[in-house]
């Protein structure tokens, strides 16, 4: 095996080196308590306090306004497909909610919505698979609209929106999973910011949810309790026994976050990180990159090999040199380097070399 | 600080120490994978392998017959108050779901349904709140009825039902939260048993749903695409991404459990771990036991001392002696002490003396 290994994987993604060593060095003895975090009640103060903490971190690096809510909800991002539409179901009744296909998992948001809520596709890009975010005529955003989703990172194709719609009075939602904290949002801009933890927050099995205030108080009588964002409002997300550990862990990523610089920093370093491979892509016929050059991903590099063959030899070869979890999703085949936020940059020049080199024995 | 600490946390609750160590051990380096296992894809071989095993060592523990289906889903047993009966609502609609309130987590689990079902309480400990398994007629488990609700063990009461009522073909439904696997139990006497899995399976934020086949299949169009037990079962609770941290810990206690005898053994030990304080309570006026004696949990005993000013002194010596989180839910106020299956004979003898001293001392 390789000395070091650099995990490329989608999600459950690899987590900063620093926060998994302290999660291992406390695990036993959280501090000076004789037990485990994740042995401790949701209630005991010493679990709020890194609840409370989290939160506060989170604000502050997100500059969030004051009249937005942060919950932790059960489930990942998928979870949320369903419980969106079921918590804005009394805002604009009967209304056509409009969802933006522009991937597998806006797809699948589209698809669990229907049975809540009037759904309309705004424009999809599914005929040219999803290889760029679609055209759309922002007229569409009218005063009967209950609502639009984008998702706004599309982790398999590797797109991204640069630029968010403008929907005016029409609140925005985005499903942020695979890229929430990578890059500067205006959250004022947006009505619901969900995003599943196991990217850039944590571990599986939990998502954040950033609300705006007004938004809360119009779910349908048949949300299920933990599903309800004013439930959740109200009992600041301990109106059950919430993942303790999810939300543990994400107290250190933003802990960590933070000793980088915020999210500004990351971005930049983000940026050059998804260049570096972008350049590898560009100075060669090689490798094809997925997604339109303009709606290039900082997060997820999805590319292409001249044949099935040599992307087999390429994943093969790679996971031999430390490069894992290349393997691109089953919808688009190909390799994907997916490089979060913890991806450091030696990971990032280990696999561009990697890709020089077997081009060069493989052209 | 005392050497040892026992945690005697209601949920999340201890672990055991074996599978705590393990999990250190083995925390930045998976298998000479050079990740964590939380670093990994849900779908990689090596998880689907840990969940798959987790599911064998169940069954095996359990005797589980074949035509039950073994689920994880998201939320621990709160997040089941809602999706059992959406899961349940094609079975007979409209007809009665009858539930016992036996403590505070089955009023819950009622007042969750309603929305989904035509409840009805079949009968209830309120009057002597909760220190027992109320009186019931079993002519009420009628053709009409769709299924039957129970809380097999009550948390806060310390209260459980000795024997499951006999429901005959109506489906009987267990939420066994705070005693599954701490009792041999014949699951073929059930439709559907569930445990959130933070006191005797693993860390929060998950629950294990235990479902006869023929009760699937049987969801309202309403149900979240992620609490439907039907598609669970057809993606083998791989839907979307699973809580993978509890998912890997639950089978490492699945594990440890086989090693300790497996339930039978297990049980024998718990019922004298918890003989030892009831022997204590009983042999004194000092101390007086919240449930009645022919209805006592052998998981979580709760007491209460002559007054509470001697409670909140005992509760603050015990601490400084190493024995944690013995204060009782705000329900009842008191003492708590849950022993689920980690719990070593050790923590039960050191709390049993010093229960004994402490009468002496302040009798």
């Amino acid at each position: 095996m390789a000395d070091k290994v650099y995990n490329f994987g989608a999600g459950p993604a690899m987590l900063p080196e620093p926060v998994m060593q302290k999660i291992q060095q406390e695990w036993l003895d959280y501090r000076g308590m004789g037990v485990s975090v994740i042995e401790i009640s949701h209630r005991a103060k010493e679990f709020v306090a890194i609840l409370e903490e989290a939160q506060a971190l989170f604000r502050e690096l997100t500059n969030l306004p004051e009249n937005y809510k942060i919950l932790f909800i059960h489930g990942g991002a998928r979870m949320q497909f369903s419980a969106l539409p079921l918590n804005l179901a009394g805002r604009k009744p009967g209304k056509r909610c409009l969802y933006f296909e522009t991937g597998n998992f806006a797809k699948l948001a589209a698809k669990d919505a229907k049975a809540f809520c009037n759904l309309e596709i705004a424009a999809s890009s599914a005929e040219s698979n999803y290889d760029r975010i679609p055209a759309y005529n922002p007229a569409i955003f009218t005063d009967d609209v209950s609502y639009v989703h984008i998702t706004g990172n599309n982790t398999i194709y590797g797109t991204r929106w640069n630029q968010f719609p403008e929907t005016g009075e029409v609140p925005l939602i985005a499903d942020m999973t695979s890229e929430i904290l990578s890059r500067q949002v205006d959250y004022s801009k947006f009505g619901v910011i969900y995003a599943g933890m196991q990217k850039n927050l944590g571990p599986s099995g939990m998502a954040m949810v950033i609300i705006r205030e007004d938004l809360l108080g119009q779910a349908s009588e048949q949300t299920p309790c933990l599903l309800n964002y004013t439930q959740a409002a109200a009992d600041n997300s301990l109106t059950n026994t919430t993942n303790t550990f999810a939300v543990y862990t994400t107290k250190l990523v933003l802990e960590w976050l933070k000793e980088q610089g915020g999210v500004a920093a990351i971005e930049q370093r983000n940026i050059e990180k998804s260049a570096q491979l972008y350049e590898v892509i560009d100075a060669s016929d090689y490798y094809r990159g997925v997604a339109h050059p303009e709606h290039r991903s900082i997060m997820n590099v999805s590319f292409n090999l001249p044949s099935e063959e040599l992307e087999a030899k390429f994943l093969k070869e790679a996971g031999a040199a430390g490069l894992y979890a290349l393997k691109g999703h089953r919808n688009v085949g190909g390799i994907r380097a997916s490089i979060y936020n913890p991806m450091p940059l030696a990971g990032i020049e280990t696999l561009a070399s990697f890709m020089r080199e077997f081009e060069k024995n493989n052209g």
